[in-house]
Parts: C-alpha cells; sequence; structure tokens
C-alpha cells in the first residue's frame, strides 16, 4: 500500500518500538550519532550516496534519507526517505527515480523521548522564496530552541520538531543573499556539528567553531564528497583529501571549491568519543586511524594497569581492536570469550522477562568452552549506567570464568554531553555517584580499572600542543569547551 | 517496512499512475471534488471519521486522512493520512491510536497536473505559536498564489504546495487573537471553497461568500458533525440540522455552537455539477434530494426531446436515477444496456493499447442480449472532451444496437470552472468549439440532445426567487458568480 | 517482505477474518460460487485471464490465481495464486512472468468452516509422474471425502483440504493413458461441478452428468476459451460459441478441439439460483440473459402479488432488474430507496454493535428523502435465514416508510445444496420452519410474498420439454436430481 | 497484502534474485548448509525455537520454518514459513499463533540452481492417513532422485522438489506402524544428513551411518532440544547433553526419550569443513570448541609455513580466530587489514558492474591506514574458484601492501561433495586444476601455502584412534567414506 506514514504524535513510534530496535538487552550504550554525505558532480550520486550511508550506517540505524538535484531537469530536487536501515529503505526503483549528479544523505538515531521519529528524518528538504533547500547535520545545536521561538513569534511555521529547521528559517528570514544568509545562520548557532546544505545549484559543508563532530572532504572522479567518516571513501572509491576544520563553511558551485568560514576558528575540540567508541575502526580521524588508536589504548591499558589471567576478551565489536592491543602488550592470549549475533537488528522480537530469565540470551553470549575455568580480562570501551557491564560479567561468570577483571580504554564517563551524544542525566551516570572500587562491586567484577586522562590522549596520539591534544573530553573532566552548558539544554531532541 | 514516503517531485506519481488509479479509459470524467468531514465531542470521533468518509469516497478516491484531538492527553492531535481509499488508508490499528472525540477527516483527488499528491493529502496540519492547526478544504482558492508569494517574500517557508497552506501561514502571521485571525484569512480568500479547521479546543467551519460548495451540519448524540454532504449522516446515525450558508464562520468550543459571520453573503451560487453529476444520490443539498433531482432532469429530457426506441439505458451509476425517469416519463422501458464492473479500482492494471483494440475492456461493457437489434435511448450527464461518449456509443453499437440515441441531463459544458472543479481548458471543451449537430457526428450518435438551462433549473427544483435559482451555472453559461477570472488561475493546485 | 504464506490451520484465517472479508452485516446472503476460466492459443494468455477472471469476480472474491503454459519454454507451468481480489493478488509484474498463450485461471469463496483457505487456492497445481497437471473447479464433489480416504489408505499424500485434489490423485493412480486416466476419474465424481484440467500440452473442460454449473465456450483470435459465464467474453472480446452439455468433455490439444464424453448426459438441471442471484446481469446461461430473466421474474411477482403503494425499490445490486420489472408492471414509480456503498470490500472494518445501535451503517443505507412517508414495495431474490430482509425493512422503516411490502423473486428457500452453492443447515433456513405469515412478522414486513415455483420456472423460460424446465430448483422443491443426497455429506469443502 | 507466494518455476526466484541475497561479490564462498532446531515438552515451544533457529541463521539466510503442535488442542500442527532471516519472516503475531510445547524449525539456503525455493521451505507439513508429518533435514540424501522416481511410477505426486519429501511417501506408503516405517524409511536413505520428524504425538532425531552432520541433544527445563550446533543452546539457556551418533535414532513421545538405531554405525566421518568454516566459533562439536580448533589451525599454519611480514590480518569472519592463532605463534602484531560491513545483508543492491570498477566495495573494504606500506599475511580457511581470493589480494594491495602471504586454514579444495555442501564440480575448483604455484600466481599472492592434512587433523584434535580422526576430509583427500559416489548424483537439489 503507498502510505504516507507521517504521524504526529506517538503512533508511529509506538509501532517502531515493538519492533525491537536497539532499545536492546544493552541499552545503557552511548547512542551512536548521525552520518551525513554530500556528494557533487559524480553522475548517480544516489547510487554512490547509497554505497556510502551504508558505510556509514552506524551512525544511525533508525532512518535514512536522499534527496538529489536533477541537473538535467532544471535542477529540481528528488528525495526519498524512510524509517530503517539504508538497504530496508532503498530499492533498485528508489535510486533510479533518485536522479542528478549532486546529493545529500543522513542516517539517523532519534534522540531518547523524541515524538516525532517520523518526519524529522533527514535531510530536511524546505522551498522558500529562492528555490529548494535540503538540510542535513549531525551534533547538537544548542540554542536551537530559543531561536525557533523568536522565529514563531514572528508567525514562522516549523515543519518539524528537528533543531535542523532552524538553519532553513534563518535563510529564508534574511533579506541577504543566500551564501551570506547562509554564514549568518550557521553563525548564530551554538553547540557542536556537522552540517551540509544543498541548493539547486550549491552545495555547502560546516562544522562548528570547535569542531566537535568529523567531517571529511574527498574527491571522486571530477567530483566531490563530503562524509562524517572516512570508510564512506573507501567505499564509494574517493580519494580522503582533508578534513573540514573549525568554523570553516565549503562552497561548491559549478564545479568549483571555494573555502571560506562562518566564524572564526576556536579551541579544536574533536569528540574524544568518537576515537573511544562510535567511528568505525577502519576511519581515520585528523589523520589518525580509529583501529589503531584503539589498539594503542587496549596497549596503554595493559601498561597502566596489568592484571595476571589467562585470556583476554573484548566485548564486540568496539573493544576488540582494544583487547588485542590489551593481549599483545600482555602476552595473555586473545580468545574468543564473548559473542555477538551479527543477524539481530532493529526488527528483532526482544526476549521477555521470563524468557531472559531462564537464559535466553539476544545478541551477547559467552563462550563457555573458552571462558570455562579461566581469569578472564574483559575489555570494554565505557561505563555508562552500569547494567551492561554487570549483564557480560556475569554472563562470563555463569559460563564458568573464575575471575573477571574487568579493563575499561577511556576515563570514567561523569558528564553529560551537550554536542550530539544522547546521554543520560548526570544522576544516571554510575560514574557519577560512586567511586572505582563502588563500580566495581556494583558491576560484580573482581577487579576494575579505567584508561586514565592522559593515557587516553596519549594513546589517541593527536596534537601535543593544543589544548587536550585538541579532543573535547568533558564527558570525562567537565571541561566544556563552549561557555557553560547547563542540564536543562539536553532536551533539545534533534541529531 | 515502516517507510515514510514523503517525495517531493514524480517519485512517488509515477508509482502511482502505474496503478491505473482512475486515469482510465473514461478519463475525460470531470474530476468529482473533494470531500471533508468534521466531528466536535463524539466519542471515538476518528472510527465515526472514518465511516462518515467512507460514505464521502466518491468525492475523492486517492488519499485520505483524519486528525483528532486528544481531550484526555492535553488536546494533543493525532493524525494519519495515506494514499488510496479511506479503508485502504486506515486499518483497526491506526483508528485505535487515533484517540478522542473531536476530529476532523478529508478524501481527496489530487488536481490534474499536481506533481506533489503525496505531502499535499489533508488535512494539513500545522505546528505554529499558538498550538497546533488542522486544516481541510474542498474546492478552490483563486488567489492562493498571490497570498503565497507575499508571504514567502515576508521568509515564510510553505510545506505543501496546496492552496490550503495559506490560510495558515494567514493565521500564524496574524497578531490578532486566533478567531480574529481566522475571520481576517478567509476574508482574504477569493474562490469556491468549504473549510474545516481545528486547533487543540475549537472547530470552525466556513464556506465561501456565495456558497459554491456544500457543507452541512448535523447533530449526532450530544455533539456535531460537519460533512461535505448528507449522505455522511444516515451513515453514522446522525440527524441533519441546516445547510452551511455563504459567508458563514460556524464555531465549535467547549459544547456551544456559535454563529458568525466572516464576509457578507453574496449571490448564492451552489454548483450546479452538484447535483448533475458530483453529489451521491441519496444526498439532499440546500433540502434537495439528488436522486430525485436526477430522475427530474430524465422526465425534463423526456418532455424537452423525446425519440421513439425500444429501450432506455443510462450510463452507469451517476445517470441510472436520470434513465429511469426518461423510461417513466416516455414509458420505454429501462433496460441493463450498459454494465460496470463494480471491482475496478485504483490499482487495476490497465489493458494496453493492443488489448483494447483487440476488444479487451476495463469497466463499462454493453450487454448484448439486450441492446442487439434495438433502438436505444443512452443517457448520460455531461460530454466534457466527448472521447467517452464516443467509446460508449460504439460498445453499444459493436453490441448490435440498430440506433443510438444520446440524451445528455445538462447543457452543453462550454467554460472552464474556478470553483474546484478540476475541468479541461476550454479548447479542449467538445462544446465550446462545435455545435450540438458537430458533436453528434463525433460521437457516432443518430441523434443527440442536451436538456436545455432552464429545463436544468427547473428539474433541480432550487429557490426559484434568485438569479439562476441560486445554482452556480457558469459552466454552461459563462455567467461567473465571481469578478471575472481569467484561464491563469486555473494553475491552481489545491482541492 | 517476501513471505511464503502457507499455513496450515487458523493462522491465516485468523488474519483475514480480522479483515472483514464480507462475513458482513448481510452475512447470511447465500455465498456465491467459484469461477473458472481457461485459454488456449491466445498471446498473453495471462493478461486475457486477468480481465476475464475480473469479471467474473462475483464468484470468488476471496482469493484468485492463474497458471500458464510457457510454450516457448519447454510447456514449463508458471503460476500465481493469493488471497484478495484479481486486482490486488496481480500486478503488471506478475503478469509479465507468468508466460505463454495457455492458462486457467480460478476466483473463489472458501467454504464455511474451512480452515484452510491459503493453501486450497486454485488452481491446484501437481508435479506427477507423467508432467504438470493444474485443476480448477467451480461446485462440490460430493463423494471426494470417500475417495480421499480410500486413496490415503493406499498412501497418497494429499496437499490441501480441498476436494478438487481428488481428480488429480485418481489421475496419477491410472495406469491407462492422460485422457483416458481424466475421464476415469470425472466418471468417479458424483455431484455438480465444473471442471478445468490442464497439462503441459491439452485443456478439458467439463460439467457433471447434471450440468449443474454453468460453463461456456467462445472463440477468441485462433484461440479458445472457457469460462463460467458470458460475461467474461464481453470483456476480452471473445466471442461465445455454445454452452457445454452434461457429462461433456472438450479436449484442446494443438489446436484441435475434439468433443467427447466421460458420461452419458442425465436430467439437465442448472442451478436456478444462477439465474435468480449468482450471475451477472450481463452473462447469458443456456443463451437466456441474466437481467432479462430477473425483470421477467420482476413482473411476474407483480402479477401474481400486486400491492398498492407509492413506490417500488430494490435490494442492491442483484435485485434492481426484478425491480423495475416490477415497476413497469405495475406503473408504480422504481426509485432509489436503498443505496449500497460500492467502495466496501474485504478490507472494510466492520462496525463494532455499540456503533451499529447508534446507527452506523456499512454498506446500505435507506434513503430518507425518497422513502419517508411512502408506501414501499421492497423486492429482493430471496429470504435465507430472514435476518438481512429484517435489517432492510427496519432500515426503510427508520427512515420513514409507512408501509413496507416485501416481494421475493424466488420460492421459499427450504433445503440445503449439495451443488456447490454455500448453504447453512436446514434449521437455519427459515422458510423450513416458518410460514410465510410467520416469516412476515419475522422480518417486520406488512405484506410478504413469494414467486411461485411455476412462476419462477415460466420468467427463465428455458427448455418448456424437459423437467422443471431443465433447472435446479431442489433448495425449493427438495427434487434432487441426483440421488437423494443426506446432509452428512455437505461437510465437503471444496468449490 | 495476503498474498501466498507460491510460484512453481522462476517467478519468485527472479525476485529474490534481485534483491542481492549473497550471490554476492563473493559468491564462490562455499554455501553453508542448513540448520534444523527440535523442541519437546517446553512451554511456548515456538518462541524459543526463534531464538535458537537466531542462532543457527549463519547455517541458512533465505529461508526459515517453525511448526508447532499446539498440545493443548487435539495436537493439531501450526505452522509458518518464509524467505528471508528469521527475524524477517516471523514477528511478535505470528509467533503467538504457532502454539504449543513442542516445534521443529530450520533455516536454509537453496542449492544452486534450484528452481522452487519458495516451496521448498523446510520444515515440510505432509497430512497422511495417520496424521501430519513434519519434516526438517541438513545434508544431502544421495539417492532420493531415484527412490522419487520409483514412487511417483506408483502413483505418488510430490509437492516440491525437495529431496526431504521422498521421507514422509515412504513412510505413508508402508503398511508397518509409524516407528517401523520411518526406521525403513531411514535406512533406505544413502548420504549425509541430519533429520527431524515429528508427528502429533512424538518427535525423532537421526543422523546418517557416518554421521557426517552434526546434531546434538541439550536439556531445557524438563523438556529436550535438538540442534545443528551447541551454540543455540547457549541462547536459549539450555544444558548439551551428547552429540547424536551415527546411525542412532532418538524418539522423543510423552516425557521420555527412547534411544534407538535405523542402522549400523558406518566409520564416522565428520564434515572437517564444519571445524574450517560452516560451524559458529561458539560451537562445540563433538566435544571440540571450533574457535580453539580454528586458533590451533592457525598456530599449525604458523609452525608450517611461516613467513616474515609486518601484520597478520584475517578475512572475516571466519578465519579472525586462525589469523589471531598465526599472530600469537609468530609474534607478527594480528590487525584490523579488512574489514567487512555486518549490515550487508539479503535486500541489499548489488553495485553495477561498472560501480565496481570504479572502485565501489559492498561488503569488504581493506583499511589503507593499517596496511599501507606493510608486508601483510592473509589467513584464509579456504580456496574454492579462487575468484574471491584474488579479490581480496587485490583489495589489500590497492590499499597499499607491499607485501601479501595468504595461509590458508584447510589443505587445497579439490573434490566436491555428497554430503551436504553446495560445491562447485571439480572443473570449477581451482586446486583440481593448478598447482599450488599456479594458484598463487592466479590469485596475485607473494606468497601461498595451505594446511596440510595432518597439519588440519591434528588442529582439529578429535579423536586419533578412528580413519581421518573420525573426519570426512573427501573434498581434500578423495576418500569418500561412503561407496564411491559420481558427479551426476550431485544434481540432487535439496538440504
Amino acid at each position: 500500500m503507498s502510505d504516507e506514514v507521517i504521524q504526529q504524535t506517538k503512533l508511529w513510534l509506538g509501532e517502531h518500538y515493538n519492533e525491537g530496535n536497539g532499545r536492546s538487552e544493552f541499552a545503557d550504550k552511548l547512542k551512536e550519532e548521525c552520518g551525513v554525505l554530500g556528494i557533487f558532480n559524480v553522475p548517480d550520486a544516489s547510487t554512490l550516496s547509497y554505497y556510502a550511508l551504508h558505510a556509514l550506517q552506524h551512525r544511525g540505524e533508525e532512518s535514512a534519507g536522499i534527496c538529489t538535484v536533477d541537473t538535467k531537469e532544471k535542477n529540481r530536487f528528488c528525495y526519498y526517505r524512510g524509517l530503517g536501515l539504508v538497504k530496508e529503505v532503498f530499492d533498485k526503483e528508489k535510486l533510479a527515480e533518485l536522479k542528478g549528479d549532486r546529493a545529500i544523505g543522513h542516517v539517523r538515531y532519534p534522540s531518547s523521548g523524541e515524538e516525532d521519529a517520523a518526519s524529522n528524518i533527514q535531510p530536511l528538504i524546505f522551498r522558500y522564496r529562492d528555490g529548494d533547500l535540503a538540510v542535513a547535520t549531525n551534533g547538537s545545536i544548542i540554542n536551537a530552541g530559543e531561536i525557533r521561538t523568536e522565529l514563531e513569534q514572528q508567525g514562522s511555521i516549523f515543519q518539524t520538531t528537528s533543531d535542523t529547521e532552524v538553519i532553513a528559517h534563518l535563510i529564508a528570514r534574511s533579506s541577504a543573499d543566500f551564501e551570506t544568509a547562509a554564514k549568518e545562520a550557521l553563525a548564530r548557532l551554538n553547540g557542536g556539528f556537522a552540517v551540509l546544505i544543498m541548493t539547486n545549484d550549491k552545495l555547502l559543508a560546516a562544522t562548528d567553531r570547535h569542531g566537535f563532530r568529523p567531517l571529511v572532504l574527498g574527491k571522486v572522479g571530477s567530483g566531490f564528497v563530503f562524509s562524517s567518516e572516512t570508510c564512506a571513501f573507501e567505499t564509494i572509491g574517493a580519494t580522503y583529501v582533508r578534513d573540514i576544520t573549525p568554523g570553516e563553511l565549503l562552497i561548491l558551485s559549478d564545479n568549483e571549491l571555494r573555502e571560506e568560514r562562518f566564524a572564526e576558528a576556536e579551541r579544536q575540540a574533536m569528540c574524544a568519543m568518537e576515537y573511544i567508541y562510535f567511528a568505525r575502526p577502519d576511519s581515520d580521524i585528523n589523520g589518525i586511524n580509529i583501529h589503531s588508536a584503539r589498539k594503542r589504548m587496549g596497549r596503554m591499558l595493559a601498561k597502566e594497569s596489568f592484571v595476571d589471567a589467562d585470556i583476554v576478551t573484548g566485548v564486540p565489536d568496539s573493544s576488540i581492536s582494544a583487547a588485542i592491543g590489551y593481549a599483545e602488550q600482555t602476552g595473555i592470549p586473545y580468545e574468543l570469550g564473548l559473542i555477538k549475533n551479527k543477524y539481530t537488528g532493529r526488527t528483532f522480537i526482544q526476549p521477555s522477562q521470563q524468557l531472559r530469565e531462564q537464559g535466553v540470551k539476544m545478541k551477547l553470549s559467552a563462550v563457555r568452552k573458552v571462558v570455562e575455568g579461566k581469569r578472564v580480562v574483559m575489555i570494554d570501551d565505557s561505563i555508562v549506567r552500569g547494567t551492561t557491564s554487570l549483564r557480560i560479567v556475569n554472563l562470563l561468570r555463569e559460563a564458568g570464568a573464575i575471575e573477571v577483571h574487568v579493563r575499561i580504554t577511556s576515563p570514567p564517563f561523569q558528564n553529560p554531553c551537550f554536542y550530539g551524544i544522547d546521554t543520560p542525566e548526570r544522576k544516571d551516570l554510575i560514574a557519577a555517584r560512586m567511586t572505582v572500587e563502588q563500580i566495581r562491586r556494583e558491576i560484580n567484577a573482581d577487579s576494575l580499572q579505567f584508561l586514565t586522562h592522559q593515557g587516553c590522549l596519549d594513546a589517541v596520539g593527536s596534537n601535543e600542543e593544543v589544548r587536550n591534544r585538541g579532543l573535547c573530553m568533558a564527558c570525562f573532566d567537565n571541561d566544556y569547551p563552549t561557555e557553560q552548558q547547563n542540564e536543562q539544554m539536553v532536551t533539545s531532541n534533534s541529531k
């Protein structure tokens, strides 16, 4: 049936939650962020976007969208957006109808508590006085609510509950030419974000003044590509050119690339969690490979907090690299002590409470033959609420592990994020209210050690000369790069 | 799959056209208009809306939508809209989620050439400064394009290509209180329309200054119902109260009905084609039953243009009543000379040109045993381009009719409509460029007669004291009730 | 999702019942029978079958199937079957894959109480020793259960619960050549049926010894077509050749038509209900047009049981022809006193008991303006349980009719059918346990008259020289053409 | 839409191929085998089956089915089967309708060239004289074609093209009691298979005389579970009891487990490829953990064919364990040189040839930062046609690897399998027609070494006292455990 599924309140969300969609067994993992993708002057841009977004899928599993400019037919927009994985939302027929050699695309997680996931699917598309406008963002605009209220008072009607929409209204309201209007709009925004703006003839790319979120430029054929991560370049045969820098505004028009600014750069503050957890291991951020950084975290952790044991195991998938680093550093063999079912996904049926108590596992199992009778070092990337860690330690114990030593490849996570990570409130962060020893007891581990702040920075190994090596470590050290944020702001629900 | 099907250009339309969707064998029939429905203070408003919209389905087969106000949960809006018949768009689960005892609903045909059918599905829903706004219209707002351009120049972003959207922006831009803003907005509109506007606590109903389109008020239980036609009342057990009059604005708030005006009434001009063709035979408009009016048209036609024949047959479904009237008046037996396949619908596969030439018929067939060797009077309601009439006359001849006398229950259709009927341009109206005799030859009939202008007015039998008995006959007599329209305005694509 | 929906027990049926599917408000109407269709040596046989089955849709609204022989690729079978209307089951892509110039098709109602509707969708397809076999039937095989038990004892495994399957097993078990095996198989069957059997190179058509069910032969281009009703011929541009006679077996092979027999004809006994209710008004059975027969029934009824009244109305759709006949005979005007919503269908949501009590009507409404204050003659084709008649009489009364005189175009329906109509048990047939006067009171009518047995026969007007004019009137007169049937046999669930 | 998707020829397959379905970039990987699952006397058997089949998903990604016995309602069967992953085929509603505390389930790959995938989805369900019969197999029945021909000559009609169906017909044709009939049927079968047979009151489990395919028994609560692999036990909280032995027939009836035989055991010959490639790393076969066996293969390979290099990498997912073993043995660091996109699946759109040439990769990428400028040891499990190996070597080279040394954890694959692996013909096996040096050149490697026959056996480490340590190594050593097979037999298309 050809139904338009636009619903205002919880009609859609309800269905979706019933499907399982990642509010899983291990729901206290941090929610990964969105991914953005732009292509300019490359034939069959929608299909390339499809493959590139597929490579960025880990940054947003709940919805996907592509908007193209049909350069052969009056630069009109063609777009399609839907709930689900990239492969679920698009098929050959849809891609074929998305004509043109320019495109922007998006993959997305809704924020927790968001009530309007279906109509917030990006790229957002607008028609205004001067034509069409497509906007895709990754991150968080802290003052979006404030700007929105101001515009609504002046009679603007918003189409979504997404923060991203303020960008379009600021541009539409401006009496300046488009590029000036876009710069002024971006300059009004406060927060951490990467943004792509497409019109009928241009494509703009920018990151905030601090460069919290990654955004890279590549070449493919005679055209250009923007992506949240470099892994998309390998997938579509593109070549990496450079990372977008804080406050920069790149403008593609005809086939010219202009490098401008919408604001002065401030202290660089790339999100450390991108290295620790979010980004794909084969991506590079600011020239540093993620897998390698994680392996160094594992090695560093082994140096800082060695423990004698029979095997090292990592919590899949994000901690495998670190676990191998730990194993190499210590000589303790790396083993497959935990295994994740690769088929689990959004539509999977969650086991009931009763079935879980009977021992039904959905996603992660311990491997009895491997861990039975063994002293196990279990490597994980972070502890948020602590519930997941407890479950995994218990899985290992139930499978016969005689000791479980937990080693975490980052410092204790103590502060909420305002720059694009969907974190719980501070009171729900276990490290904000307990000591390491209390956490150890809470998660039932024989020992527990976190990587030190300095160890983490050194393992990443980025620019030594800037504060925090150019990383935002606010979730660990409470040192927010922007003026002090307060927690009320966290209610913002865009990505 | 849970896909949001919002597409900008022809992506969706393409699919839809492939499904057949009524651009059928007999595509030169006039497109029926939209239907609107409102319910106030009746439990389970969405389910009642479902049945009532089903009764109005003939006014719009291509999309349907319902928006409710959940009075138990902060008067929030719940809505669902989709492409297809009412029964295809809604199921039990969706109706159950559309909570509350107030609702507005809509069924719709897109305008010809409209490129954005999916996002124009009504009711349109907006969030503005003061809350939520749902708007549903039937008809045409002639100056919508002009108002839109003015608002866009001021920085408004429109969500749809629908004329209806200007109503919401006019209200949002106003600095007056809501009711005043609504009146001012309606007063700016030029054209023929019925409109329902719902907010979190009120429901407004109005028709234009001339009352071109029908809109009736009923009671159901202790609440109220608005509907484009009375047939919806019978379906849901409601009682007819009265027709809404030109320029009137009815306001439901709490459980009070207030009768106000947004403009002075001008000359009443109810669309004559509602009586002739559009409305359901069991509906009454301004107190006159449609079936009875059509039967009188048939009788009048028999008096005006009797022809000796063996049988009378009507083109199903709209001309059956008139054919029976003609038969009763003349004594010539009414027979089933033409039959329509009742299962044909939107998803039906159109026969290819080659198959049609082989004789494959999709929808309408002549009944050989009934017409073979007979002189046939064929009653139809109107001739637009003439192609349909030719086909039907030929069907009868191929099935053995020896004479075919065509009798039309309205005068020659010569002028385009600006008030809500999707008519071809004047040059494509056969009666605008040919004499009756020329048309007769064009449609291969043995004789052809149209009902006279006076005969038509008298058969309807409405108020004798006002011009044209209170009917708009502009498509027949070029006497447009509003200031002279020009054809450029016809590009407006809302319903 | 690509699901194979084969379920053994009530899994599917449950879903289906939830959809409404005709167990409607007026569920005590007799269930119409299946329709069969065969095409031989006509290009694009699947598409022609699609249009022809669409014309036969009224004989079975719940499932449809087409099997073709791809004569260009080794005479392999291609088939597709599904639940739903013809237009719902098939789309262009599916038809395109059903290659070849031969086909058989089927539309179907499941029997009441049938638990296996999904796997019983016809044509049934089998692979046996000598190739492929497709079988489609309309009617009932009384001794199917007995034959099945016998074959299962010998080790046969049945794939469905359909009676039709015994035909394939009898052929597969035979050691004779195919045509002989087919004749022997048909000769073993007892009951009322039309059957089409297709192999990789032949197409066979037959009706039972009494010819209970209609089956007609036509020509289309240089090929042939078999159909349950002639209305399919008009739809696809075919020419009627003749009706298949009792006990006959027509064999198409290469492009030769051979006329053989599998049994001697016995007394002809065409189902009278085909004329009265089942067949489409534009079809002819044994040369008699259905609409004309029904109109004669109405006229005859007027002669037999005139009543003075203001208007005549017919219960749509089947009784319109008779009502017009009644009106013409009496001079009382025919009016649209009852109207049926043409959009109602399988997926429509039934109103709850509570809504019905509030006056919500799903399908049929009385037209207040037409019947108010009038004495109404209401024509219907039959009374089965009586509940429907009561509802309709009450609809008319609630809409203001002051008298309701019910006239039925057939004699009282008193006996169950064993030949393909899905009738209730005798105890549920109101006419089997009440006098006409009792029924009148039960249905709240002012008067009630049935057409007489002789009046019915004469109105049909078939061959005067054979018993009952060649009709089976067993449901009215208890004179079963086959040896006395007992009610246990009625459990057979095939069509 | 509620469609029954039964198609005879390529109708369905066509659609499916269009979806991508694993005939991927790396299509010359061996096709994994089917998985079977049985549950007896455990509440909510369908839901447990769902989770257990999910754990067996890697053994068959193309279809899934579950059949339950509703012990509370006359032991009737309830079943549902569909194309797709377990999570795609089933949802909560379907599982809820599959009532009862007994079930068998199946996941499946169709054989290459199979034309009837949709109707071959297992478990196959039959109704015969004595009730219902559900059969699920993993493996290959070599003489199924021969038995089928024999039964068809006697008049049996087969429902599918699956080898598995002969088991049901042999039982239905037998005049013995059910258990005897089942034993006789199994005794007639030649090949390598695990089989589950469920009736209305019993559940039978068996493997062939040589035990080619794994099948294990577990306890869950007070009931029993059979599974192809132990990984399903961990998932549902079951406890491993023992592996089923060759020729054994386990019968569950009431709550008794009887251990019987249908044939004498012959030389044990567990498929070596289960250890090398097919089974999940957390499973144990005959008491040996797969991950551990693979790690030993990696270590053994390092001992047999050390090469100096900078990094070791494994082809994901199956060769990761071996690569880590190789790294640990040699001290060369294990790195993430290759990464697989975990979201790729059946519905993914394959890149066109042109896009591939542009560098678009669907599933596997090399990680430039990791391999650039490095000498790489690339561990893989086997080389079948050689095309995959060439592609992966080239991926590494294009990403900058300066040397690529390929090490394979099994001997050269030279002979087709008759026992359940879908292998190409011998002429398409690269190792059957080339020397190791020729293959090295063909795949563009700097060096290439295979694990030796003895090294492979010792790494698995199973029972030393029987021939080949109880493994079937026929694909490597041409020593077929059953009487000599010839290649014609390989056309059998069941799993």
